[in-house]
């Protein structure tokens, strides 16, 4: 898409004006503004309402491209301990950590508020998709019996972000017994 | 809650008033309205704004009741197959079926948008937990080794809503998949 494209070239000012972007919708967002405009965001950021006019073709494709970076903390490692127990334990956990912090489930909420069409939501999906199978390749590289990616994703990733959504109380605990569950799975 | 209170005992006038205000909800947020407001619920319904704003505290808590009654299905009956696999794989299936409906989806996700406090979101659960507890204790009385109720929930209700909430494709076809995992944690 020209859209992320432009968004993930950023130049100097160019950069600094994304910065600002990215920053004024996380802030609205997070104050739970009823209405995300271009320019209560453009307000916001001290940017000319044009440049979002120019850039995203919607406020929801602004939105959920922020969420994505926010969601899935872009760049981050996935743990390497050894043992695919290990490894999902300790995943899992920091998911849980970072999804139910107050902002992230603003987020979350918005970002499914967003719209009935996917994008985001795959990328989100996506990226939990790649991390897992990181994972599963390791740990049958070490002659470990693995449940696949996709059980990882539904029986792991799903339940904790379903408990966010639906403002359920969630924390490692939860996370390292959803572990222990897939991987009983395939025992 | 009074509120809740007051609707769930209507009587002849007061239900039909109650029913065109519920249909008023449903078509608004089926037609995926921006803005659903106590007097565009009341236009659509013909009835006067007070009668909204006497009966709920805001618009959410109108919109979180009458997800919940879509959503859960009340008095919908629990399979009775004689066997838990086969209890729930057509709870599972039905499950799939209603949430992945187009008017269920917009519902999900405007009930998921509509506050970060808990109370609907809460009460769908409440209701799963109740019918996966129901199927628990019939497989326990005729000797089976079932999954915990919080296991059904993880791995079997919450990938499908999951599914449903960030757009993903989803069928009867996962439903029977999730099953069988969680059969496989506890064989």
């Amino acid at each position: 898409m020209a859209t992320r494209e432009a968004a993930s070239r950023p130049g100097g000012r160019s950069s600094r004006v994304l910065a600002a972007i990215y920053t004024a919708v996380g802030e609205l967002v997070g104050e739970g503004a009823e209405k995300i405009s271009f320019p209560a965001i453009a307000e916001r950021a001290g940017v000319n309402p044009t440049t979002l006019y120019r850039r995203w073709s919607d406020v929801n494709a602004l939105l959920e491209e922020v969420s994505v970076a926010a969601l899935t903390r872009v760049g981050e490692s996935v743990p390497d301990t050894g043992s695919l127990a290990g490894d999902l334990t300790e995943w899992a956990g920091a998911i849980a950590r970072d999804i139910t912090r107050p902002e992230r489930v603003r987020f979350l909420r918005a970002m499914v508020a967003a719209r009935v069409e996917i994008v985001a939501a795959c990328l989100v999906t996506q990226a939990r998709r790649e991390q897992a199978a990181e994972m599963v390749r390791r740990a049958e590289a070490r002659g470990e019996t693995a449940p696949t990616v996709s059980q990882i994703l539904d029986h792991v990733v799903a339940p904790l972000y379903y408990r966010v959504v639906f403002a359920l109380p969630t924390d490692e605990g939860d996370a390292q017994r959803l572990v222990r569950d897939v991987l009983a799975m395939v025992r």
